[in-house]
């Protein structure tokens, strides 16, 4: 850090008015907070990273920093993968971490009341303590903070059948972009008292204001999940095994579908004797005593949709053993070069079609893209492999996410499933809104923070006269 | 309707722009437009009732009525029991019924996209052609529209199992206050493109746009249910019972409550033998093979709170017979006299207490207030018995009804679990919402709609100035 960034009059009344250790000036510490796990998204060193403890930081932080109109890019555990939680130019991160106390669990009502920085997994765990779960289980669970999924509406892999993030918020306490408090919300199950601003905030990532408490809901546990793999030709019988499994009424507790590209980079990785396929479906219930029945009905759409090997587990050693192919789907496609990962979300009567489509785009711009998807959703997420000795490359990934998004919106699909827009779909946000939706969104954005101090540039842009 | 109304120049606009039959003036019709089903709420005869057949006849209306300042009432089937579709004094309504085509059911992708005057009925009639169900299934179920469903994010007997109508909203098409129109949302499963629009107008009455056209998520259908009755000396004991089947992570398809003043008014209604009990638990599974099993557990757990009586039906006419007693409880309460009926929502773990202290109440204050409740999910409906000789009666039943509210708002609960505000509750909403909130939420109506031409009055009011 230069003497100049830290005696920034926002950083100098940062540091007089927060407690020690709150507000970190340190270049080399500082780097630590400059960007989640999007690879490839553009960031900046902040000019300081704010780690308050209390709710009364966090107003104090945002209080200075609009007085100062300084931009406050808010972040949890930093592992969203579209660059909402990087550092902009010239401004502070408020990094909620140490907002990590369990503020309550009412296991007769099923509810926990926790600051954002509690991780997915605490929570698990504390409500694990009481015989009830915590649902909402994306990828990163095991670090990612609650405040960070809420702010995302974070999916994953369980979400087929249990739903996404939005559907287990029931109420938060939010500091807004002025520094004013507010409850939004319940702790009931039901309630329609008025306006859902609890569903404005869920999914808004950062540009609305910053979560400092959540109630969300709790569940009973389900069993341990059994676990069928299946191997195809090709991805289109997949598609039609995923179509008639869904059109016998079952939903599986984990759906997923891994693609030819991908299991070659598994197969090189880990020799799992997986590359001749065309395709890999791996599906799980959770139904306890009616999990082996599920997995025969699926077991036999997987055979009529002219399977090459169909796997059931008969136990959960063997289920995890089962699984493995899909965990190792990222590193695999990892261990070939940097990824950029995309996320579209299409009907799942096109899933098929897509992955062929995407199949034959790398292969014409000699680039490998492997895709993974939650076949049951119809959430993929095509992962373009980047040359770094080679600066075209990554323009070509650039404009190969942009095609497969173009892709997804030519069958009524979405430009993200469930990362998020962050920085990496910001270009791509207004060619899936109504040009009128788009203008609603940026009047609410500007209702909450007139001045783009929240997140600036993530989402959507502020008008030009404002940058 | 008197000539001044007739020649209203609105009235004049709108019949001049809209086809025939589109506009109703005639004063014995205009009566069937005044209000909804709910009682003893204000209403007035509307200047003109609108009842367009396309989106852009909707958008006639609604550019006109702005162009006039004349308020815009939106209608469904006037099931409502808050009065948020009361028409208002100066304005016209605009009524849904002719929007009523099924434009697409896509069963592979499970989803529905509607105008908002089809039924709750005809949509459900429509899947099950495609095998399939729409799942919100408020009482109004027969006559209820989409839209209107949607417009007050309507709940139910089987949302304790399945979710609201919230859950099942996907996208809409909606025609703003100022006349634009614009699609939100989306039709795929998952998608995190922005704010979330959509939830926005879930629950919003009519307050922010007109609801043209809805994209809603289908589901295959649960199998034919099984019925438990159990009836107990208190409402403490069958709370008990409530709190025990849902320690054991059971979540019964219909789990209702009905309180010992509703038993005797049944019982007077109907002669069915409840008159000595003190609560009338009954639930359902519609788990099929698994039923069965699922209410041994309930009954287990209805007799270890010191049940009276459990009878389990063996199948579904037996099990139609034992639910008699929550279709007759209305009825029953109405055959004593016009009610007042409420609609709040308590962590379920108060359903029993707040139960006795409206028992305590009803006595204070010398009333009839039978209570049934989703006892699931902690929503319920003390309805009061309003003496129409009585011009005091009336008075003393809305007290009632703030202090019902009151004992709600002082253990965590809400004004409104499935009813919404309308205009019922407005004085309300106010003690519920933190300040800060209820002042965003204002913001956000006045930046969908700066005037109050949509639904004024209800949900909340215009500041006074705009009044």
């Amino acid at each position: 850090m230069t003497a100049t960034e830290k005696n920034h009059p926002l950083v100098v009344e940062l540091t007089k008015h927060l407690p020690a250790g709150a507000v970190v000036t340190d270049p080399d510490l500082l780097a630590s907070f400059e960007r989640d796990s999007a690879s490839l998204c553009d960031f900046h060193l902040p000019l300081a990273a704010v780690v308050p403890s209390t709710e009364n930081e966090v107003r104090t932080a945002i209080t200075l920093a609009a007085a100062h109109r300084v931009p406050v890019v808010p972040q949890g555990a930093l592992t969203g993968l579209a660059g909402a939680a990087n550092s902009v130019r010239g401004g502070i991160v408020l990094n909620t971490r140490r907002l990590n106390r369990i503020r309550h669990i009412d296991p007769a009502n099923r509810v926990a009341v926790v600051e954002p920085g509690v991780s997915n997994k605490e929570l698990r765990e504390a409500a694990a303590e009481h015989g009830l779960t915590y649902r909402p289980e994306p990828s990163s669970w095991e670090s990612s903070t609650i405040g960070g999924n809420i702010a995302t509406d974070a999916g994953g892999l369980c979400c087929v059948k249990y739903g996404v993030t939005r559907r287990f918020v029931r109420g938060l306490r939010v500091v807004l972009a002025d520094g004013r408090i507010t409850a939004i919300g319940r702790s009931t199950i039901k309630g329609v008292a008025g306006l859902s601003l609890t569903d404005l905030f869920v999914g808004s990532e950062g540009t609305l204001g910053i979560i400092t408490e959540a109630t969300v809901a709790l569940d009973t546990p389900a069993e341990a999940p059994l676990t069928l793999a299946a191997t195809f030709h090709e991805a289109t019988d997949a598609g039609r095994a995923v179509a008639a499994v869904r059109a016998r009424g079952m939903t599986p507790s984990l759906f997923e579908l891994v693609d030819r590209t991908t299991l070659r980079a598994i197969d090189a990785h880990a020799r799992m004797g997986l590359g001749d396929a065309g395709a890999l479906l791996i599906a799980q219930s959770d139904s306890g005593t009616g999990a082996g029945q599920e997995l025969d009905i699926i077991a036999e759409a997987c055979h009529e949709a002219d399977a090459i090997d169909v796997v059931v587990g008969e136990d959960p050693a063997e289920s995890e053993q089962l699984i493995q192919a899909r965990r190792l789907a990222h590193p695999a496609l990892e261990a070939l070069g940097p990824l950029l990962v995309d996320d579209v979300a299409v009907p799942v009567s096109e899933l098929a079609w897509i992955i062929g489509e995407i199949e034959a785009l790398a292969q014409r711009a000699g680039l490998t893209i492997g895709v993974v998807g939650h076949a049951g959703d119809g959430n993929l997420h095509p992962a373009v492999v980047v040359d770094p000795t080679n600066p075209s490359s990554l323009e070509a990934a650039h404009r190969a996410i942009n095609d497969i998004v173009d892709l997804a919106l030519s069958v009524g699909g979405t430009v993200t499933g469930e990362h998020g827009i962050g920085l990496l779909k910001v270009p791509m946000l207004e060619r899936e809104l109504d040009p009128v939706a788009a203008d609603l969104q940026r009047q609410i954005k500007e209702l909450f923070d007139p001045h783009y101090l929240l997140n600036p540039g993530k989402v959507m842009t502020a008008p030009a006269v404002n940058e």
